[in-house]
């Protein structure tokens, strides 16, 4: 037998022989290891711990400790659902289920299923992990396997396809029940400690709707029962944030038929984006950028020296067309307008860092299925910026954006988390270029002492990039900013300063935006804030509720003396009651409640949103905790702290 | 002979046998007037004095107090310009040449001419002024006219189209000279008072550029020499304030190559832009207008129901293609998507007036030969503005748009001048909504004591409308700003309210625009000041000057107190005499020079763009005097008045 060897995680390595498999492995490292191995990492693809080696590799062995162990243990839960199906529908046809990032879900035929029919599914589900049936891999003769999916042309297809090379074949077994699987399993189907179907809808085979419509039944499991449960009330709480229900509950935007991925901002809307847009103003201000304003429509020559044209129209993702002999396009970006701005004046050394921001309106043509709201769209306005330095001046530039990232994100009580994006295969520029680009991003985050995760491969093809990933209420992650180092497209537009030396130099073109785009970033403040904007954001800040329609002249006094802001009168013969609860339900950070003993007394009764309230508060005091709140930004209402 | 009525302007008849003339008919009038005659103006067309009349008509008689006349003379100016040519040039061949809104042009063929032999041709029209030759209409015999164009094919060419029916046909002479010509001419080259040749160009016979070219010289004429001197001056003037030339010097917009039509602003421009982005955003918080944003890319079927897609698509005024089967299209204007924005909600009676404003990106396809500056685009930013509103409310919504736009444009030093226009041929409706809506302009505009011309069958498709034009520093008028009624939109997209009655009924749609388009307007406030912006609105409100380098660290002092201004310092190795210059040169309303005695005393001199200077000057108080400028929105700078 040929020797092999494996490396490990530490980078120690282990001679084995051919044949050997990943459980061999585990065993050779250690008893105890050996019998905790579930699944291995060969070459970064997940493998069952039966997998043969056959040729050196990197190996990782998967316990129920790794992270694998959750995709893992969710397949193995498909495969439960699935025995369980067929003991309810014997009919039922299997076709694919794989596990997903929030659990697994299995496509079957010849069954009809709604969302009530999931119970009894359900109980049998629990019957099988109860039973704790192991789960064992057995190898099948091909022409035992035809003969087994002898009524399911679903599985005789992926024979035929994925599997056409394979004699045996290898099968997963549980109790009286197998499946045609590759794997990796967990031992037992009593290791699916808590699961729950979640919901069913249609798909097509192979995702293709010129084909078979199948049933998609969505699930989801977990080792235990208390980490499905806080899996599931965090699954209800992101259904209560979802900014597309909170959006059309405060009337904030639409996203009509018309204008597929295009939203459009209501007035409430529009009132929180005009306040992001002055803070990115004074941000952009501090930061030394000057505004500037370019088209969306271009000819489409504009981005063809910069590669972005092949890059954007390679996929479709640039909206263009011919029309009157000219191929035109909509920007699907601003640096090349921007470039061409900066080309129109002559530079010296002298006067760069020249920092250009744009509030740029911006369209990619996004596949229609993929849209949502807010955040994945086709028109966007991004908060945009670039700054055109000196090689010595890269350090300091990026350092001053960190900074001012750092600020804005804690401001809105986000955490940032950073991704350093590399090289990658559509890479534009010589290999230099791009690690002086990337050792520069680096010394950055380092000056800062900023914790970053490196994503191999992944940046745009002009320069390697810093992504801004922001950590919301609920934990979740989501990519906003972004700040990237480009020494190519300055050469490729022929961008020049006069250097100290009386020469001509290319500058070094940084990227930068701080909140990404205003439709995104206002997305994930809808659902962070789940619609209770802090007062300096909210589309109506106070509103004043009169306790009978005689009280109402005096509540329009009131309103007018706080004009400044924005104040509406509740003027329908409401009761008091029902005023406070539709205040309550538009996320109106304060009431004033004004009746006789206001009136007579000239003050207001203030109430919050946590339901606190004070009465007998002079109109002043109140009016100057507003300009304090809302000058200084408060994330939380603190009148009545 | 057969009777026909004549109708005079007064709108009195006379009788008239068919074949009598319009200078018989002036005759009849009065004598002084049949000798004062020069031309006439039947059933709107400009003829000459010896046209007869067959048919029932108006008819209007021109005199050299006409306002006609000024075309009767260029038109002769052109024939006296044809003369000379050909004394100068025999060869010359002509072709035609008509009087235009700035005097005339010639074309001719056969001759290569230059600005430099315009002063010979200029000396010889001045001898045939000079002999006040009297100018004559002769009828030519068919066949002669083609004898004497032996050599000239363009005019054989027009005897054969627009003369074909003519025989004989009429030529216009002058001493030695002749040619073919409708007329209607001045009565001797002596009338020709002032005129003046103004440039050489290249022109295509009959406009088409597969055709011969032509040379075509631009001329201009006036009764007297000193209204000839007033033109001059003015056009001098208008090239000197022409917003292309002063844009490029101040740094504040380029329209590239990659994108006709579509303004770059660069910082200096955008900051204009910012202000009145801001003022206009006063006003329209005033006026009760919440701010929305819809998308530029939109699905065409948007524009269907409202007759815009056909109306923008049949004269390919739109930007629209196909893509993933789809027809999509670049708004040409705001309404449909307002119009959507507010059918999202259910609205009652005593919700309205809806106002909805927008600072909307709209494209319009204009031919390539029209483009200019930003005076005339493609892609433009309406201050669109729209309300909904019960019938009863028409009026006083109008008043209060018509009270803005007078403020507004005071505001500036632009006078506003009213056109009310009507019905057209392609209008949309019943005659009776068109009346109605008609008679609530009217209305509005006579409470308000405006004056206003009517423009009949000038209004856009939808509904009547009053057009703003401003009349800036030269006189000149500029269309700008936009009051509409429309009836029609809310009946096509079934907009609604529910009345008092409980009933839906069609809220009436008032389209508006302030300022017109940013791009127009700014193209107007730039030759308006000719580029010496208010305070407010200057790009750099003030520039530091140190007396040395030594004195830079003070100048850089001072700039940093007034950090909340738009505030540079001039740090570049200059004398100050160069320094001030270059100040005067970018239009910058205050200069603050800092000397050895400023840093001594913690002073500064002031100097204003009007070379006033004083000294000794406390920061703080031009500070405050700085802030009340600002604030006050002042036309001129004020502080050393």
């Amino acid at each position: 037998m040929s020797e092999l060897t494996v490396t490990l995680p530490d980078g120690s390595t282990l001679s084995a022989d051919a044949g050997e498999t990943v459980e061999d492995i585990a065993y050779r490292i250690g008893e105890g290891l050996g019998r905790d191995t579930v699944a291995g990492v060969v070459d970064g693809d997940l493998v069952a711990k039966e997998e043969p080696l056959y040729e050196d590799c990197r190996i990782e062995i998967v316990t129920d400790s790794s992270e694998e162990y959750l995709d893992v243990l969710r397949h193995s839960a498909a495969h439960v659902f699935a025995q369980a199906l067929q003991r309810v529908y014997p009919e039922a046809k299997l076709t694919i289920g794989p596990s997903t990032d929030e659990g697994f879900y299995y496509d079957v035929a010849n069954v009809e299923l709604e969302e009530a029919d999931l119970d009894d599914i359900e109980a049998e589900m629990a019957d099988i992990v109860e039973a704790d049936y192991p789960i064992e891999r057995v190898e099948v003769p091909r022409e035992d396997a035809f003969e087994f999916f002898e009524d399911n042309e679903f599985k005789r297809e992926i024979l035929e396809t994925e599997a056409a090379d394979e004699d045996p074949v290898s099968f997963y077994e549980q109790g009286d029940w197998r499946d045609l699987c590759q794997g990796p399993h967990v031992d037992s189907t009593g290791e699916v400690g808590g699961f729950k179907l979640l919901s069913v809808s249609a798909a097509y085979w192979r995702g293709d709707e010129e084909k078979e419509t199948l049933t998609r039944v969505h699930g989801t499991a977990f080792p235990t029962e208390s980490e499905l449960e806080d899996f599931l009330e965090m699954r209800e709480e992101a259904k209560e944030r979802d900014h597309r229900k909170i959006g059309q509950e405060m009337d904030l935007f639409s996203v009509p038929e018309h204008s597929p991925g295009c939203p459009h901002y209501h007035p409430n809307g529009m009132a929180i984006r005009r306040q992001l847009e002055d803070y990115v103003r004074e941000k952009n201000d501090d930061l030394g950028f000057d505004e500037v304003r370019t088209p969306e429509l271009n000819k489409a020559e504009l981005w063809k020296p910069t590669g972005h044209y092949e890059t954007f129209t390679e996929n479709g993702e640039m909206f263009a067309w011919e029309q009157d002999d000219t191929e035109y396009g909509l920007k699907p970006m601003n640096c090349a307008n921007h470039a061409h701005i900066y080309s129109e004046s002559t530079h010296s050394y002298r006067d760069l860092p020249v920092r250009f921001s744009e509030f740029g309106n911006d369209y990619r043509n996004e596949q229609s299925g993929e849209l949502s709201g807010l955040l994945r769209v086709r028109g966007f306005t991004q908060d945009d910026g670039h700054a055109f330095v000196r090689p010595d001046q890269i350090q300091g530039e990026i350092l001053d954006i960190l900074q001012a990232i750092e600020e804005i994100y804690g401001h809105f009580g986000l955490e940032v988390l950073y991704k350093l994006e590399t090289r990658g295969e559509d890479a534009m520029g010589s290999a230099d270029i791009w690690e002086q680009a990337t050792d520069a991003l680096i010394d950055a985050l380092q000056e800062e002492d900023l914790d970053y995760d490196v994503e191999e491969g992944e940046a745009a093809f002009y320069g390697p990039k810093i992504g801004i990933n922001a950590r919301d209420a609920l934990g979740r992650e989501w990519t906003i900013g972004t700040v990237q180092v480009d020494f190519n497209i300055p050469r490729n537009l022929d961008l020049t300063y006069i250097g100290e030396d009386n020469e001509e130099h290319h500058p070094v073109m940084i990227h930068r935006a701080l909140l990404g785009s205003f439709e995104r970033f206002m997305g994930v403040l809808i659902e962070h804030f789940k619609g209770q904007f802090p007062l300096w954001l909210a589309p109506e800040q106070v509103r004043v509720l009169p306790v009978t329609d005689d009280n109402i002249p005096y509540a329009r006094e009131v309103a007018s003396e706080l004009d400044d802001f924005r104040v509406e009168v509740e003027d329908r013969s409401w009761t008091v009651g029902r005023k406070i609860q539709q205040a309550h339900d538009d996320n109106v950070p304060y009431m004033l409640i004004v009746g006789g003993d206001e009136e007579e007394t000239g003050t207001v009764s203030v109430r919050d949103r946590q339901e606190r309230q004070e009465g007998d508060v002079a109109l002043d005091s109140f009016r100057e905790h507003l300009e304090l709140e809302e000058e200084q930004k408060r994330r939380a209402v603190t009148f009545l702290v």
